[in-house]
This record gives C-alpha cells, structure tokens and sequence, in this order.
C-alpha cells in the first residue's frame, strides 16, 4: 500500500529491457549517438513539431530550470502558481540557472487562473526599471495538486502571456498523466495550445530518470546545449537515457503506463469518496489530496500504507480532527492494493 | 577498434544486472532508500572514513562543480592545471555553481608541480581586496593527459595548499585507474594525502553514469545537499545510482575494469612505442598521446579506427607530418582489437 | 511644490562644503584615507557599538543587497514585506547579489507582523532539502508606506527572527526621520533593537550619495568588503564619500535635516486630513499616502504640483474618483511651498 | 611627492563649482534629470556617434563589468591581457555580473597582440559544447602599465574580433591620457577603431567618481540600464553624476587635465632616464614602471616620496638589487614636486 510518490515505483521492466539491448558495443558520447537522434526525431513526430529542437535530461528540476534559464533573464520574473514545483520543490534552482530571476506568484489555489495571470502581469508592468520585468509564465500541467488544465484553461492562460509577448513553459513532470485524461494530442497540450518550451517528464511515469525537454521554436537550442553542458546535465553515456526514452515511446507505453495510474487513482478515489473523505482539490490525474480523521490515518498507518500527510500529524490529540493525505498512483499499483487500503478505510 | 573515449564503451553487465536487482517494489525516493544509505557506508569502509560525507550524482561535472562550489567563496580563486577538466571541458560549470568564482591556471604542462603552485598562490596573494582571494587547489587523479601523479607528488601539492589553509579537491573520475596503478588504497590516494573532497568516478569505468563525491570533513554536508538539490542533481529514484556504485564496489569490479584497462593500454602503448611513436606524456594509466605520421592515421582511419586526433587534421599535405592520436582504452576493450590496431600500425 | 521624492532636492550645502574642504592634496584611495577611518569610528560611537564593522557604498540598493548577500546563502530565502523596496524596487538586486536567493513576501500589508512573519517561516521551513532554507529577515525603518515601527514592534520581529535563528536586517534608507519620530538613541533601534545589518541612509536625507552598512557583530566584515569590491561598489576615491557622512553627523545635521522632513510632512498632513483626504497608512515620518478625487489632482497639477499618483491616472472619466497621490517631503521643502499645495488643494 | 596613483589626488576645481551650479532646487531622480539627458547628448556628439547609448556610473569596476555583462552570455569567455584590470583588480567584478563568464588570458605581456589573440581564440574554438563559447575582446587603453596602443595596434585587434563576429569592449579609465598621446578623435579610438563598447573613464583625470559607458550600437541599451539598476549602480540623484561629466567636457578640461598628467609623466620619465632607471614598459602617458637601485628607493622614501614598489620590498639585503617603482601622475602634480623627486633620486 504505497501512495508516497509515483518516484517511488519501480522502472517498467521495458525501460531495463532496452538498457541491456543498448548496451551493445561502442557509442559516441554527450548525445552524439544513433539512439538518442533517434528519440529525438521520434519526439519531434510524436508532437508533430518537425522544427522543435529536442533534449534529454535526467531529472525534473534539471528540465524545468534549464528550460527557463533559457527563457528567461536574469532581470525578469517568472509568473507561476503559489505550489509550483518551480517555486515550492527546487531549491531555488530557477533562480540559480536564470542567474537570479525572481518568481511571482500569482495569487490563488493551486490552478492558476487566466484573470488572475493577467491581473499579475499587470501590476508587475509599472516600475519601469525599478522592478524585475516580465518573463515567462510557467504552467504545470497535472498541477501540483493533482488537477489537470482543460485545453480551454491552458489556452486562455497562454493567450494572456502572448498579448504581453511572454513566452510559455510547461512543466509537464506528469505530462502523459494529464494527455490521456483529455484525450488529445501532445500538439494540443503543447505548443497548439501556445506552449512555447515543455518539461516531458518520464521519471514519474516508469523510467529510471529521463525528462524530454522542447523547444518548439527552435532558435535558442544552441543556447540551452550550453546551458545544459555547464549545468553538469550533459550526459556523457547518453545512449541510456535515449534507450529509456525510446522504451517509453515504444507502442504506448507512456500512454498505458498513465492510464493504468490514473485508473488505479480513479479507483482510489471513489473508494475514499464513498467513504466520506473530503477532496481539497478534483483528482483528475494520478493524485488525491483527501481529508479523513486522525482516527482513520492511524489505523491506515498501522496497516502499512505508506504515504504524506500533507498537513497535521498522526500524533494529536483529536482523533477526529481532519487531516489531509496525499496519495500517488504510480504505473505499477495494483487493484488488489487499492482495494487493501480501502478495507482498511471502511474496516 | 574504439578509442574515442572510456565513456564510449559498454556498461558492465553486472552493473545492469543489479539495477534489475534493484527495480523490486517501492523505495523512498531522493536518496532515503536503503541501496543508497548501504553503498555510502559502503564507500565510508573502503576509504576508511567513517565520518566521511558521501553523495551520488550522475556525472564528473555535477561532482567537480557542486564539490567546488561548496568549498569555494564567488570570490575567490581555485587553483588548477591549465588543461584541466574543470577548465577546459565544463563549459564554465565551476564559474557557474560558485556564483561566478575565477580558475587561476598554474602554469606548467598536465602535472601541476609544488613549486609552480606555490608561486602561482604567492603571485596571487598580493593583491589584497582588489584581487580574487585564493580558494580551492584542484588536482585530477589520472590527469587529463593520461599520467599519474606518485603519492609523494600529491603530498607535496597538498602541502603546499595546506600552507596557505587552502582546501583541495581531487578531480577523481579515473580514480580507480590510478589506484590499480599506484598499487595503494583508496585512503592513501584520498584523505592521508591531504584531500578534503574527492569526486570519485564511475562513469568512465563501466557505469551508466555515477560519480560519488566525498567530504572528508562532513562539516558542509548539508551545504553539498542544498546546492546539489538546486543544481537538479538530486535524483528522486536514487536506488538506480546506488544500485550501479554496490555493483561497482561489490568483488572489486571497479578494480578488475580498471586493471583491464590499464593492461589494454600498457599492450597499446607498447605496440606503439616499438612502432616509433612519439610519447608527449607518461601513458600511466589508460590513456595514450601519441604522435604518428598522418600517413599511418589514414591508413588506421580507413581500416576503421575510432579515436580523436589532438593536433592537427587528417586531411593535409604532408603524409609525414607528425599528428597526435588521443587513444582511450576502456574497460571492455580486447587484446584482439589492440592487436588489429597494431598490426595496422605496423602495416 | 515638489513631492515627488526625498531625493529629488538638493544637497544640504554644508555637504557640498565638507566636499570642498575635504579636496586638498592627497589621499590614499579605496577608503584607506584619514577621513574615512574617522567618519566609520564616529558611526561606531553614535551607535555605541565598539566593535562594528562600518562601510560606505553609494547607493541604498547596493546597501542592502550586498549586506543580505552577506547574510544569505544562495541556497535560502529572505523575509520581507510584499512591499519592501528589496522586492519591489531593486530589479533582483538582492537575489543577483546573493547567486539566486529567493525572497519570500510575508503576508499582509506593508509592516510585518510578527505573527505573520512566524507563520511564514514556520511554513517556510516544512520542506527539507527540496524548499529553499530560511535565511535573513529584513525590515523597512521607516516603511515603504511611510510608517514607523515602534521599538516593540521591531523586538517582536526580530525575536522572532532570533527564534528561528535567523539573522537581521534593517533598510534604514530612512533611519533618522524614523529615529527623530521614535525619539530614541541609534543602538535603541538597531542593535538593541536585534538588528544584525543595518542599511543606514543619507541619500534621502540631504547627501549626493552615501549610505553607511552597519554589522554589529564583525565577523563577516572581510567578506563584505570583498563584496563590496566585486559589486564595483568600492570607490577609490573613499574621501568623497566620507566627507559627506562626516558632514551628515556633524552638528546633528541628519537630525535637524530629518526633523525639517517630518515637521513638513506633518503640516501637510494635518492640511489634508483638515481637507477631507484619506490615508491608506499612517504618515509617521516624511511620506504620506492620501487619497484625494482625480478633480483635486488634475487642480494641482495645473498648479505645478510634483508627486506620483500611486493608482489610477490623471486621465479619467470620473471627477470625483479617489485616487491615491504619494506625496515625500525631503529636508529642504519650505512652509511656503506645503501652504500653496494646501491653498491650491482646498481652492 | 604623491606619485601613487592618479586616484589619489584633488578633484578639479571646476568639478566641484559644477556640483555646486546643479544644487538648485528639485531635479527628477534615477537619470531623468535634464542635465544628465545634457551630458549624454554632449558625449554623443564628441564621438560623432548620434545612435550611441551613453550611461553614467561611479566606478571603473562598474563600467567595465557591466559593459562585459551586457556583451557577454556566462557561458562564454571574455579574452583580456593578463595584467587586464578586468582580471587582476576586480575581485572577480566580470565573472559575478556575467554570471559566471570565463576570462581567457591572452598571453604576451601588458599589451596584447592580434597574432596572440588570434592564436588565442583559435584555441578556444575548437571544444564545442564542452569548453566556453568565445565572447567579447576587452582591450585597455592606456594599458594598465602605461603604454598607448596605437590605431593601427587597436584596428588590427578589432579586427580579428571582427572576424570571429566578437564585439569588442574597451576599458578607457585612461581614455583621454592616451588620446592626447595620440592625437585622433574619440571616434577614431573608438567606434572607427571597432569599439563596441567603451568604458570612457572620469575618475582618474579629476572627477571625484563618474564614469561613462558607451555602447555605439544602441541594441543592448535596456538591458544595460536593468543591470545597471540591478547592480546598485542606478543613482537616484543623477544630477551630480552628470554635473562632473558635464564639467569635465566644458571648455576640454577634459583633455588640459589629461595633457597636464602626461607632461608630468614625461618630465619624470625623462629625469628617470637620465639618471638611468630601466624601463619595463614604454611610458607613453601618465604611468611609469622603472626600476632604479633599493638604496634609491630608501632616499625617495625617506625624502617623503609615495608611490608603489612593483616588485621586492624596501626591506632586503642588496642596496644595489633593481626594485620596479610604479609611479602615477595625476592632473595636479607640479613641476616643483616633480623636481624634488628628481633631486633627491639624484641627490
């Protein structure tokens, strides 16, 4: 029964697979190898972005802030969520890599709104020299919270970046999570919808650490090379991360591998609704943030599930009291393990 | 006949076959996972270092540049050779993680001396507010030119560095080549030759991509953690970098894969000194610079040989002309393609 | 009738004068000339503090950001008002400064309160490596809104601050119009106060350009002055610096020049109080924020009147909507001109 | 006998009375003063250069660095003397602003030759991704051991510049001293030489701290003001900036205080050489580098003589063992100190 973190599952036997299929004979190194060209055009297909300029990283906070780094000036700020990964979970890697931008967040839940976007950008227009300018607008689609932007929502938040003239980051860590909820294309989700640089996560969804980053318009690729090369993200094996990359786009394997989450997380979540759980958030994707007594997190707990309590602790006085859990489906979770919690939910 | 780079072969199938061994279940992710806290007490024990601070990333700039950055004020200087890597093939990583720190080359060839090091520190001593502040001394353990530096050799540099209260790193990302050649233990080479942070290497010996860093001293670990989050070097699913340092440390793979190589290169560097070739650096270790005629290059090119030319170009008018061949022997190479080589050497 | 800012007037002349008296002969550059020693040991007896570190910098931006850069590791995150000029008005100077820091706005208006400033940290500090770590909280004396913390206020911040161990800084960019108003010594309200840095200011308070960085405890003094240095921020010509700062305590010079402001202010205030006018905050030094209709506005304007309407425009369709004008009086503003302003006003 | 530096002496009169003139009443802050909008249209009509972007700052240091940070990506590196100030006097100032940028050092003495630097860039260009990207050249003129390039020498630079597609800086905080030595026009030894940007220096010919910086092509200019303003460098009352710079170009005083200094200088040096000191490096302005006997050294010091020893220390065994004296002449030093310097070297 673990729900801490789709990072926490084991690689898809696939993805070992063609390690060891790519691990034959010699290979040019930093990303000059068969393989990695490769993936690189089949990601271009797949998006239906011929002209995108392609990358590999491995890790999520490596492709978000090379992807800004290169988006941005150190003189600007970033418009993104309060709960962004971006601002809440790296570190201060964006302003690191950008050379010290600064973030702002735009006021609000979990899911940015287009008028709040606007009203930000706004007030970030008016000091002249005096304040940081404007730069790109991240969005992360699953947000953080676990809520996926309809087409409409991520079009109207790119539509207010692009009457500013800022560029769009997509941080899409659980990008296939959020593509087979609304069953569309990875154009669409992407630079259709005004997606200017994506983050295309893997690692959360069964590889062992791979994250696609795109330029659609590819005219800063050069730059982002050297950005990635003296950010140390430069592989010199590069042919382990492209094997990855070529298994989880190998018959949709990306595609059932979120599907098979989201099901599992579907699954979950109708069992903890039918048991009177409250949801701060719409768990559309592969994550539930849900609030069940104390009481029912200390039996859970005694039980083994694994997972963060995303406020309070088990510890407390009031075994009543309320306290919200985040629970994470990962590709390999299965129904047996969701019906076990659930036991233990009603039990 | 590959000699382009140790970094172009295979990984070693053991290495593979543990991360299948690895990939059972759920593991708590950024480096809270049981492999990851085995291999460090594991490394602590082979270096016999019990308080030592030990962290895993992917590759030798992340280890050099976060191990730098942590020793090393924005303004002060560190202390290198002029081709070393951290100067030359980084793409500035150094600058870049110390918040804008300079390199000061000691002047000299591949092997830094004490007394260039001396005076370059005493030169730049001088100048008080107005000038970098003296930093870090790093060495590169096999240096960049294929040789060795003898354990004297290394305390006498340490010393000198020691003099001035200045730390030193050791740029190990062929650390078991030397060891196996030197014929000493990973604590002499280390720690009781006056290194406080050693990037200790993987990659280049059989891995997919791990490089462990080392702090003597654990004083700044949690400073090594931070930068190491926010340079988007933490890896969530650190299992799989664990996994590959157990195997590598696991029945001395790591000392069996570099013996290999060095004995592949002493077969090389023989056929080739026999042949009339013109050494411009000791072959220590498992790296050859040697000069033949460019009429003997094309005559190996055509016969297939992969391997970068230091100096000059194929394509040219003299068929005389002495040119530099970089040739890299890993792990993996066999004595048959050593002798093919030759024997085109010697055609 | 010219409110736009306190330095937009003129210097006090009997800066002007120290300059010319300071302008004989020789002086050894970069602050190692007689005045300069004198001017920082007459700083260290006005704020009674022995041991202080005392330097002078140009500019209140490179003030404050080089004293938090001092302070906060790249790796960490500063405490601040939504509104501090560190965020509003200093284009990322301070996260420039530090190699990336972030800043982190506790909510509310613009004075802190020490029990949003503790909530904040407390939820600041839930995240472990992944969150920046919580680095320097600074405070505006007197505030952007033109209100003065009260001794009580200031040691409830910094207790907080202390709590956490958090060092902190003071932007006294207008330290003595604060200090006259609280009627207390210098130690008073800053290091008896818990004050570790302290951006004391002269630019706004009759100088051409100094500002003085106070650390009360030494020890990061070397650092500072090589920051200093590498910001382009050490004047070799230090005497002119300093004999301004001489000037400025010579005599109470920054008191008189700082009670001039604040009796204008005051008298301005009470006119538009008398005039129906709202204020969004207290004007307890030389700053004043009331709302006036857009008819009075365009009035003064027509009048020649100087100062920044800090919403809305001039332009408009309605007469009678309020509109916010910041009205700063600087040392050298007459009675005269506050009476046309308050006659034009209630014409 | 203050032969220091030229920092170290009294700022012009006129320079002064200037302050004095521009003290009248209210003045917008930040640079939109009309005597700084004055000033800059008075520099672009000096270098006939109508498009130019001219902006005032303090300090050399700030000049030069943020010139570079405007011209340089921090993954590029910036090709300079070895003895540049840039390399040797910032504190790292160009590796902080550019966010890490690299300084190569061209070798060759204090003036840089276009076959060195050719070699130079040739060199640099061959890494690819692995090693930094060629960036701007940064030339001094005066050198910092007081030669004058000539036009030709500095078209010759520019030119190979020019042809890797570099632009290429200028540190002129002796701009004028080696204009009247030449005898051209601020545009020939400038944008007609192939000057990109200038730092057009003020501080060392009698301003108390102004310095301009000048980009010919006026592209980067709003970058230029963010970093400027980023950097601390803006300063609210800017009309004391310009009021020096305008001073300083009223009626050449600019050019009478440059040609003063040089005349010293040459006097100096022609009693220097009568008397037999050996000369380093041609004193072709304000500055001279000659070695005369230790004994010396101790008879000008004890006479009261201030200048720098180059190289040894006044202490030491040999009366007779040659020490390298740095002697500087600034605008105000008089034939009678000159001569009494001269006396007692002779004495």
């Amino acid at each position: 029964m673990f729900f801490a973190s789709d990072n926490s599952g084991p690689v898809h036997p696939q993805v070992l697979a063609a390690l060891s299929e790519a691990n034959a004979g010699y290979a040019m190194g930093y990303g000059d190898d068969p393989l990695t060209l490769q993936v690189q055009e089949r990601i271009r297909e797949l998006f239906e972005a011929p002209q995108a300029a392609v990358y590999l990283v491995a890790t999520g906070t490596a492709a978000n802030a090379l992807a800004l780094a290169t988006l941005c000036q150190p003189f600007q700020t970033v418009f993104c969520s309060p709960v962004a990964h971006i601002h809440e979970d790296e570190c201060n890697a964006p302003e690191f890599f950008s050379g010290g931008a600064k973030l702002t967040l735009v006021p609000g839940g979990d899911k940015m709104t287009s008028a709040a976007l606007a009203a930000t950008i706004a007030k970030e227009n008016t000091r002249g020299v005096h304040g940081p300018q404007c730069g790109p607008v991240s969005i992360t689609q699953v947000t953080e919270r676990g809520s996926v932007y309809s087409l409409d929502e991520l079009r109207s938040l790119t539509s207010v970046a692009r009457k500013h003239d800022l560029p769009v980051h997509l941080d899409g860590a659980r990008f296939a999570n959020a593509l087979v909820r609304l069953s569309c294309s990875p154009a669409d989700m992407s630079w259709r919808a005004g997606v200017d640089a994506l983050s295309f996560g893997g690692t959360k969804n069964g590889l062992l650490g791979v994250e696609a980053v795109l330029f659609f318009d590819p005219d800063r690729a050069w730059e982002f090379e050297l950005r990635r090369k003296r950010g140390g993200h430069l592989f010199s094996k590069g042919r382990y991360l492209a094997a990855q990359m070529a298994a989880y786009l190998t018959d949709d394997l990306w595609l059932i591998s979120a599907r098979a989450a989201n099901a599992a997380c579907d699954r979950l979540a109708a069992g903890l609704r039918a048991a009177g759980a409250e949801f701060a958030h719409a768990p559309d994707a592969n994550m539930i943030f849900a609030a069940i007594p104390r009481a029912v997190h200390q039996r859970l707990h005694d039980a083994g599930a694994v997972y963060h309590l995303w406020d309070g602790a088990l510890d407390g006085d009031d075994p009543q009291e309320m306290l919200t859990a985040r629970l994470v489906c990962d590709w390999s979770i299965s129904n047996a393990r969701i019906d076990q919690f659930l036991n233990v939910l009603n039990s």
